[in-house]
């Protein structure tokens, strides 16, 4: 065979990972996004710096005005970063050279008295904040279209299923209150979790030195002042003490979008199994050309839910990468930092390109009620058995009423007829219970327990 | 060879996972706790029915008072655990029996309403709860022997090491005061966890409609009532709503338990680069006994570390695994739930058992000054570096003093000698350092920045 | 409430795991197992000293006889091995002590030249062995039982499924194919590595010198006649060299592990989506007593494949674990070694316990020929739309025929109509198709491809 | 502060993975090469077609010549690849318009009886099998290189470390066997599974019926004549059975790159160990430019073993989620099948970065025996306690000689003299042992037992 040489340059645009591209996570995720919050860190260190009167005000506006990804080369950066274990290196080389071709005295004041680690950390940091800001709106969508959902539903009437079997009703009111529970307890972690996220400021050590070298006479509480100027310049929170190798932050952010990809693909298979051909109690919303198969035009694949599951699938392992990663040797790891990179980008982007769709889903899921109900009626009145033996057990004896309920049901399965007219027949309950009693207790929606109130109370929040 | 037959039937005491064998987390997570968690949960659930009038008090003083562990028989509720694919339907026919052998009528009201789930996962918070109970104070003595360490060495000078070398100074005593600052977190984060720990109680699928059919005429908001009485009776929290597929609190533990082995690990490899024969910086606390090697009777392991370092690199894929199990399908999943329990159990055992080992080492942890001093100079002046550059820059520009830095650098490496003495030979340096400027610019202990006020503030708390 | 105390010491027997309890694989994994295994090393490490030699036979005979876990207290060696950071400093005293006992000069023997690294690592390789051999029985009735299942269902037309939707006809028999082709990929995996698996040999760090010290004019090639003569006593393989810090076998088991639980929860997932109330074409197994709820006695839970997906979920992540410990610094790891141990002990057990579950479902399967049948008609014809597609393009060109295929497609399903019958009107196909050719393509049966072969290919292996 | 607005079309080049940034591995893992990958899977099927004589040669020959990336929107496909949960879709789309702007007659040929996954599938092993034929030259690189610093240094004794400490002594060449040992095994793996790699032919759902459907009387071994054609045209293996949702190809593949990345993870941490400024036994090749810190120029990070650690720690997780994926249910999972895309491609380039850093790494090694010579003395002899120990046994008795040792370990290392000293002075030993005698004993490298042994016999191989 003839192969294609591939080129030797060769970049990622999401080929891989349908289930983040193009949503908003993206744009704020990518290398170019990533780049621009390291030349952001840089820039507001250089502000802070000048608020705090140690570097000169032009200067620092010069190195802000200038701290624009499009003004260095994204690809030679990513590769010098392999010479330096970090892309930082190569980018404070590249924007004191652009700073330099326009104002060489303010070239001496990038990235004055930093770190690598201080600029790539913070710049993580507004990466995660961004990518938070644009998942937030979308699990704001996704819970409100599962309220409404919760709401309309609130006494629709299905079974509820059981290592795969029906077990008893239950509503599509309340699984649809379930699952806003769940987006909102994530979402209430993300939130908070955005608004913890900290500067990274220590310098080679943590001891922020350098800083204070270049600020001689600054008094004794610069560093801390530094720390809070820089935080209040890029929107972050101060931290403790520089978290060099302190990595609760980033430990945090894969445990918050685990947890919301594991909510969210919680709901991805409750659909995936409503949808089934047999099932079809939920359909994914239509759209022209979405799940669509040439080959076989009947199929409406639910692909929402499916790329959701994806994601779902992905995070908890690269989380799980994030997790180890607090176990970080020294004032800076050889290894465990560098590790966490890609694995918290894509744990971002897959969260947030999964809460994208999962928006689009709740907003435009279709429930059928009237599928609800006829599988309601699949076991022949078996799905309220638990309510049989309960009101059975004060007429005859707990264990009669059991072994009753067991031989029936049993034949009532053998003849493949319904549960209620073998039970007609059962002398035992003669004169107990009414055919009338007897229906109303078969009925499927007269046992669904609480499931109203819990989702009404549910949908008020 | 002849192969000696193993025992049909035998028994885990924790002979491979030494880190908790014998700690205070193990009495509480073991499978007599857990079974007794688990009757503590039915007992719970009669005594919150007899407060609501839909149990008799005597029969619910009746299950309270045989729902002991000790009078079921382990081993066989365990091996039944299989046909049921869990332990509960064993137990509940157990535990009935114990109750109706003293107590036919009593007996009727043994789980009433009831469904496996409840009782595993009221029973499984129950656990929890008490694990952390126990977790708790073992870090208290942790932060309260870390705080003592980061006050007392406050001062103490040592090499700050980036990638595995000497970069610049730092102190002890901010060392410590990261630590103590991660112990904090983790702390914090378990006990709001526990406070939030909440009963489950949802019936067969979470609509509570069993337990409403044995309370005919008990009210609308029975469901609810009952919930919160059954958390009073056991000290848990009411849930939202039943949480038998929505299952953040499972995934919360293993989060919080991998943030603390993750925080308990980082300080464990930190004191085993710092005991290393060749850094000595650190010893782990004597014990007689304690990491004695007969063979060779001039170690001292750093056992501690090492078994605390074994459950941070444990943990994290265990709670990745319970993170996974968020996707769970249908009103009880037919498996996930089923691959929760052991994950469960061993993150609290590991991160429990760590816990202990911690306080242990960091109230007996042996701090070196001598040897960190006597490390301090192994470079020769060369962990000021950074130091000696941000001076000269002002004195000869910053493109001149890098220059001058790196060859005077360079040359002492390779002539061993000290940067102080080659760059008083520096012919640019002469008439702008003197010998006692350059004397001071060299001591590492003028060099640790914020250090001192960082750890001060830490300590405060 | 008032609490009950649990004792301070307590064993596990399964109660959380049931997927392995009571099962063979337990009985060759749990602590007394893995006891007498180290116990089986120290013995047979004795037994080829004293056949090369240096060695007393008595003292062989006398260490060999009295090394039973029975003579020795497992839960003082278990809490022992804290203080060592292993139990094997523990089990030495112990058993020299219990030789001594009887022959003061064989207890200078025990242990002799070795480390705790040699004794633990060939147990655990013993341990290994042991599992694998009562697994492959397990795995040899499941294939069985799947070829069998393959052959009798060859021509079982079934819906084939994708992306949770019926896509196109297969039969049961071609999946039972995948299936048994599966398993046996994994039963190859694990027989070859059982062949594999060495022997632990290095002392203290690897260079056999404390066995050479004690075997002074023994010969240049002691150490090599050593290795090999203690492979031969146990029946383990001999190592190109000490494995200490050398972790393949470790790792090696895991992935083995992983790949049997992942391919016995394929079959289970399989399994659970047939068996679902509204699919109905299996059925697990019926035994007495097993998968049936007391409250819900229509429900015949699918517990073998609901306890089979939940070891598939646990190992991988366990498996990670044991992935990343060959990661393990120096001579031997201060922590990484130490955890290794739990986690290949449960990936063994979980693998063992889900392969004597499969053993049974496989066996035991019931197939609902008739309603794989019934199921296939849901679609009303749109099963075989690809055919279809396929057939019209030569007639009428390929968009033409997949406009016209699309527009009776949407039409059928919107009027809930068969496609044959939308199809018969469709002006296009007037003359092109009679009315026995176009029964003839809408019969699934017609349209499994080469399902039949593939089948029979596989069923004869 | 001002945020700049990242652009909304964002491409990663590596910025965020400097261990495979501008590798070999990298040209033929990158969204191009993928994109390509597939492109060649649907040419190589053409021409399968058409040498069975179902598909016109001309028509093979255009999709063939047409089957280029560049002719293709990759960024424009990547985001179809939403709509319909994988990239093939738009793909076929795509290909087909390029083809019948050429030829229309040709284009219907294009994807002809295919389905998504056959394309996708069988162009991920093509990438897999061009990234293991790069990665492979470099593991034979680093192999080389190991062997030969394993020859070179078989006498250079040095410091055999355990937990952290000095145990014996051992040599730098036995632990480059080590080394060399565990890279050996890692490439046999990925040399023998690039030769299993298989094609994936099953059309919609493994049944290849739209295959032969287009091939009417093609005979009835016409499917696996077809799959036997397109492996040959591909280079790739034939399946045992198509492997839609049989994924074993795919879990091995990430088992065998997280082998590889654990073998060199551990040269890495070894070599990591071994550069420390207290150790300095190791240096990690001189570079210009690489590992240099602008502020601190003393120091050569170890850049590489850093950046091979990180590719460690992230694969074993990555891999996890692969073997999770072998549970997939149907005939084609809705989610599973789609979580394995970026994590594969991601252990592949990880795997193959890693790899190229560790040849240059092991080819540029920096050993330095002179410090390995002096770190041998930093205990003072009680480095060869253990041969003392054995030593001091015969003359008089284990229990005595092991006291006497322990006495003067003791002693030695409280008042920091050497052990020899101390144990000239011990009456006990008066006459046993001449000075010569205990001198001999005392020097590190008499004891150093099998390596030089070992070590040759695996550098011969």
């Amino acid at each position: 065979m003839t192969e294609h040489v591939a080129p030797a340059l060769d970049y990622d645009s999401g080929l891989l990972s349908p289930v983040r591209v193009g949503t908003p996570v993206e744009a704020v995720t990518g290398d170019t996004a990533w780049l621009q919050a390291m030349l952001d860190a840089e820039a507001g260190l250089a502000r802070a710096q000048a608020r705090l009167g140690t570097v000169p005000a032009a200067a620092a506006d010069t190195i802000g005005r200038l701290a624009r990804a499009e003004l260095l080369d994204l690809a030679a950066l990513a590769r010098a970063g392999r010479e330096a274990a970090n892309p930082v290196v190569g980018l404070v080389r590249a924007l004191t050279a652009v700073v330099a071709a326009e104002d060489p005295s303010a070239a001496e004041y990038v990235h004055r008295g930093s770190t690598s680690q201080d600029v790539l950390d913070t710049g993580s940091m507004l990466v995660a904040r961004r990518a938070i800001a644009v998942i937030l709106p979308d699990l704001d969508r996704t819970a409100a279209a599962l309220a409404a959902l919760a709401a309309e539903h609130r006494g629709t009437t299905m079974a509820g299923r059981t290592l795969a079997l029906h077990a008893v009703p239950t509503t599509f009111g309340l699984k649809a209150a379930g699952w806003l529970e769940l987006v909102r307890t994530a979402r209430t972690r993300l939130a908070e979790l955005a608004d913890r996220l900290p500067v990274e400021l220590g310098g080679a050590a943590g001891t922020l030195a350098g800083y204070l070298e270049y600020a001689e006479g600054a008094g004794e509480d610069y560093a801390r002042r530094l720390t809070e100027t820089y935080a209040d310049e890029l929107g972050l929170a101060v931290p403790e003490l520089p978290w060099h190798a302190l990595r609760t932050p980033i430990a945090d952010l894969g445990a918050a979008c685990a947890l919301l990809t594991g909510v969210l693909g919680k709901i991805a298979v409750d659909v995936q199994v409503l949808v089934r051909t047999e099932v079809g109690e939920l359909a994914e919303p239509a759209a022209v050309g979405r799940g669509r198969s040439s080959a076989m035009p009947h199929k409406r694949n639910p692909v929402l839910s499916t790329l959701i599951r994806s994601a779902a699938l992905q995070v908890p392992v690269l989380s799980a990468g994030l997790a180890q990663c607090l176990v970080a040797e020294d004032e800076r790891s050889a290894g465990v930092w560098h590790a966490e990179w890609l694995l918290l980008r894509e744990c971002l982007r897959l969260a947030g390109g999964a809460a994208h769709l999962a928006a689009e889903l709740a907003e435009g899921l279709e429930v059928r009620p009237e599928r609800m109900r006829a599988n309601l009626d699949l076991t022949g009145g078996q799905l309220v058995s638990e309510r049989i033996a309960a009101v059975l057990a004060p007429l005859l004896g707990r264990g009669t009423a059991q072994e009753l309920l067991n031989r029936a049901a049993t034949l009532a399965a053998a003849e493949q007829r319904p549960l209620g007219a073998v039970l007609a027949e059962q002398p035992e309950l003669h004169g107990k219970l009414t055919d009338a009693a007897l229906a109303e207790l078969l009925d499927p929606a007269n046992y669904t327990g609480a499931a109203v109130p819990f989702t009404d109370r549910a949908v008020r929040g």
